[in-house]
């Protein structure tokens, strides 16, 4: 379903896993494991899933176990970008039963997340599917997570919107107001994009688009417009520029926006709206004293 | 609301705002004010919000836009733990529009979330006022930003579990399983714990219930009982422990809970379940070249 | 000896030991080494005790060696906690004779410092033993240890006291003098703490004590009474609240103090009155060109 | 009495600082001063003395409550380096009651163990007077606080040695065994080293120093020699090496040492063995609701 | 003649300062001025140019006089992408000297290389003045410096290439011969990449960039061709695509190579091939004891 | 060539490659290869040289290829400070496609770096070969590079002048001028300075090498002198220090430096005037789906 399975950066994950880890286990570590269970005793568990839902961030599962010390085992059963049904096994753990309840509510705090969003963005996908649109992001992310929540939009079929205020140029109506016109501050963005900055223009009536379209634009951002005013705005176009939807998008009005034309339909719901999915750790432990 | 109001430690503050900041405005800042604003240009915004609500997180807001740059103003209208309605103003800003416009999303992704956490606590909180239950959170909470939910929480009229695994003790099913016996989880956690470390034991029964009160426990989870059973266990335990319901709350059925005579009912529902309130900075820049 | 053995948490140790590397070794590393000692030297090192003493940090010990390159084994030959008598070997080291000379201090520096705490903690402990008291450590610690030097405590059978200031309320006179009085203060406690915040309230008299035990305390602190007046607090208490006696407390005075019946006796003596452990590092290099 | 005043390096102080912050408030703050402490409260404070001493480490006391937030004010009354009597006042302090309480035990815990260090450091240079010999520490140092014991070595009157491995060589015995002679090691270290890296070598005994001298070694370790011993190296010197004397060095044998007419004396004592000079900060707090 | 002054986020300016006052000052700071300076010493200071060149960097100039402690002044007297003569004064600064002389290296290090950057970036945008083509950068940078080499490099005149691998995709020979095929690998790109997301190709022939833009391709690289190639691969192209020249890019061809008609000239020469211009301060220093 | 051969520090080596694959992978990692290699896709390499040269960096290299992900094998063909021959291989590499393209840029620009310092400075050590003078560097140092610049430096067959503010005392004539003479300044700095810290002190004139030499200097900066006046310093020193020259040192007048007797000859060339060396990776792809 994925065209390439994308891939996260390692040091992203590592570095994030252990900044959880930091914050969860502090300067004593985990009180109530040293309590009760021995060092020896050891762990055999499972990930599994209570619900239908589409996997994001075993990686970072991975890493929780790997980081939280020496000795656990960990195998994904299914890859990122998969279904799981309700009940099916995600992945199996063992190790030091100490190490493994250290590090339980990090991964799932992780992987829930990140899985509550790769589902959502399935919904919306699905709800799209057999029409041109694609749907994606926006940057109303959480802060610190950006690139897993996009990853996980990636997994579960979206694309993605610009990362950050420094990999694309986004027009807004505040800055057209700045720069007098449409006309005015899109020739000002191409004079200072380099030539591998894409250039997108958000504009608010037809009108504006037909400027922004005559300026040579070739990604053009249709704020907030209804369907019919996204359908004539496909018809103005004629496919000199990617249109992009955007604003009051729902599951169930996304089909419609679809099927206007547009090329992109972007909303935060599938970041910024969605559950955790819910995965839990079946532990046994054994091998006490 | 507050019996006093909380504070977020100066530096966590700061650390989170300086690590959203590089992840928004990556190596080469907000290319579009870059392109489109002059650095002489000015704006003068307005935070308000666009639906009723309780604002948390105004530190993190003044934090983005004072460390984005020299010369941006912040006066705060309210705050945080207090109820804004729909089109109230929660703050000022003024500044360099380059700066300003660099450290909106940033400021916005992180009180849009706290304020949605403060509101849904709020709700909760409001739902059983008048009974003798307090709502608490959990420790499901988005990595990274454990310290400023928990804040939201007691924002929005929340109280706090623990906050990590190293600062009480909470005894599972998992840990009376290997202990042997609720008795002997609860004996391990007292000779192991410093004296400044609370113990709470998670029961399934009521005989758990009596076996735990019997053990001396002090704090008792009772794990996804009905409001029949919460009911019995209220009157069993007579004043003895602070009983904690936890395990499938929701908004519609907290207030029964609550009226069981519980003291306390968490839920992961305040930080996991809840949608970001509604702000949205109105920006005016002017004074361009 | 102790009721479970204790763990640091692994994130915490590997930045420690790499902090510390960086602090030895600096830029350029170790000049001696690379002057004198081919990359080919193999080093065969015992980490032997000059005194008897109670060991703690072999864990940081290993990151040491295990962070400073590739190829160093370590084989620890007993473990936290236990005593080593002079002469007795703790550790077993071989490996590139340029990294274990690298290492070397670090993790000396490490062990020698955090055995010292132990084996003054367990002097302490040896004292009282037979009576109802526990010995606990304080916050005066040395800072960016505090982890460590309470994780020595409870390698010399101590107790620990909170870890900081975000893990339970402490309240002291100050406190009291702006609240009003015990009881105000109290009250202001119990309706911010959270359910698993534990509250301790330093009384200066046996009124106070009265009062605060008439306020609902179950844990007190008493500052800087003789044994006469900790007898009478015993008294007094009746088992209601645990009793810590705190300020002037010394190795000679320190069962006296036990036997007055109080159950915590807390005393910076032990993290900030100790000395090294004199553990040392028996190196023979070979192998050289 | 300094020849000048050193200073500490503005960016370790503040990292050290905010590392010791985060270390002592961890993800809630200071919960007391949040529970009984009015946001209005203010405090008035003197950091005073409990016993007479020397000061070092202020820039650290002066960061403390700096950054733990806005709006306390410091004023020192006395400057690094410099005696203070029992009851003497270091420093003022004032301003908001929370952070003046939550910054207090991490400013306590850096300037007691400096002054600690500074005072015993003064001791050993009082009594080494009159004698041409310089007391000097060693790299047994309390791990991350390295600068800052060095430091304050200075402020009480003593000298540093090598601050770390990649600033000076320092020839031992393991080093010598391996390179077969005092001359081969002494030769290799030449031909390594910068030409503003210094070159020290140990010796055991009175022939190793006549073959160092011979070599070319202008500094020498005298490594656990009696007093004869050293007076019979300072004769066969001749001035021709600076002569450092280490091992078994106390305060009760330091002079003796001093008058054999060695150059330095070098021992961990001054950092391993002092006691934190008892510093406390005397708190009246008003202005509250 | 910068359309309009692009700007450096101030999070990467303070840490790069931060990071290089570490490494100059390390633990014990300027010995020189600590031993030859009193504290109460003033300095003033005048940053000017010994040769003709385009000033970058003075950000970060001003951050480090502003972050090496308090009390030093910085006011520039140009600004950054502005040209300065031989002898040209660029910035004042006054301040206590051990502040001025302890950060003075690292002030020079940075805007020394990144003027010297923007210096040769200008030659060879003012060697293609006049002609279509623009001079732009690429990946071949300093480690670590990337975001102010990049910088340097617009205040020059020249274009930025992308960032690094996550902001554009480039496809080289390699990735094709995977592919299969031109066409294969460009429309892999087209199905991974989000919309704002820019493809460029790379060929190696005629035939390959006919491939390429029947494909679809808005951005060719040129990879290696002599002119006599890129003026036949202007001509084929026909304003159908952006051509960038690349490999073999010296300063006595560019212009011949712009005048082939391409748009862009990529040269790691202006980031690893220039010279740091000879930027340096002279101090007087003066109210010494 | 190397006396012995030195040694990068690893904790130096895997944050500055941590750092590096942070700068060019971003939140997103390497889109082209996401998006045209197959996860599956296995890349065989080798690291060879364009031209001759000598070799620094390899430890970074392999850091590159170890730490951006599971399962590269790199193996050296040659170690630091030995010389390649244009077309020689350095190194083999093989592994997941994906990561192996994904670092290539990061290795690369290291190795290339330092390599292209390393040749220069044996350019510069093969001039003076066979006369007194050792090449050494300056702090003129790429911010955040100058622990393998220098070590580069070493690879090359140079020395190392200090390398920081920290290590060493250069007093330069702004120190004189305040001090108010060669003496007072030498003085100063004997007196503050620990018996591990070299001194060094610049002068302009004859005379002041002669008074330099008076007050006891050792080591001594001739600072742009002709060859005729450092062939007089030489003749007046007469052996007592160690004499550097700097200033205006360039390849072709190394030598005649060199032959006028000077111990060191120091310049800021090899580090600032270098070019990277011409290595490349040769990547086959295959294994592809």
């Amino acid at each position: 379903m994925l065209a390439q399975p994308a891939q996260l950066p390692r040091h992203l994950v590592e570095s994030a896993i252990l900044n959880a880890l930091a914050e969860d286990l502090g300067q004593a570590g985990d009180l109530t494991s040293q309590a009760v269970l021995s060092p020896d005793a050891w762990a055999v568990a499972s990930l599994s899933a209570r619900e239908v839902g589409i996997i994001a961030g075993l990686d970072l599962v991975a890493a929780a176990f790997r980081l939280v010390g020496d000795g656990v085992s960990f195998e994904p059963q299914i890859t990122d970008g998969h279904r799981v049904e309700a009940g099916g096994v995600v992945a199996l753990v063992s190790g030091p039963a100490r190490l493994v309840m250290s590090a339980e509510r990090v991964a799932l705090n992780f992987v829930n997340h990140l899985s509550g969003i790769a589902t959502l963005t399935r919904r919306y996908a699905d709800e799209v599917a057999g029409t041109h649109a694609k749907i994606c992001d926006t940057r109303k992310t959480t802060p610190g997570l950006r690139a897993f929540e996009k990853y996980a939009v990636r997994c579960g079929g979206g694309a993605n919107h610009r990362f950050a205020l420094n990999d694309a140029i986004l027009i807004k109506d505040n800055h057209i107001a700045v720069a007098g016109s449409v006309t005015a501050a899109y020739k000002a963005a191409e004079a200072f994009a380099g030539h591998l900055v894409s250039i997108e223009i958000e504009v608010q009536t037809l009108a504006e688009l037909e400027e922004a379209l005559a300026a040579g634009a070739r990604i053009v951002l249709l704020d907030n417009m209804d369907n019919d005013l996204l359908r004539q705005a496909v018809a103005i176009n004629a496919g000199r520029a990617k249109l992009e939807a955007s604003g009051g998008v729902q599951l169930d009005r996304v089909r419609s926006i679809a099927e206007t034309g547009v090329d992109f339909i972007s909303t935060s719901q599938i970041t910024m709206g969605s559950k955790p999915l819910d995965l839990g750790l079946d532990v046994t432990i054994g091998g006490v004293e």
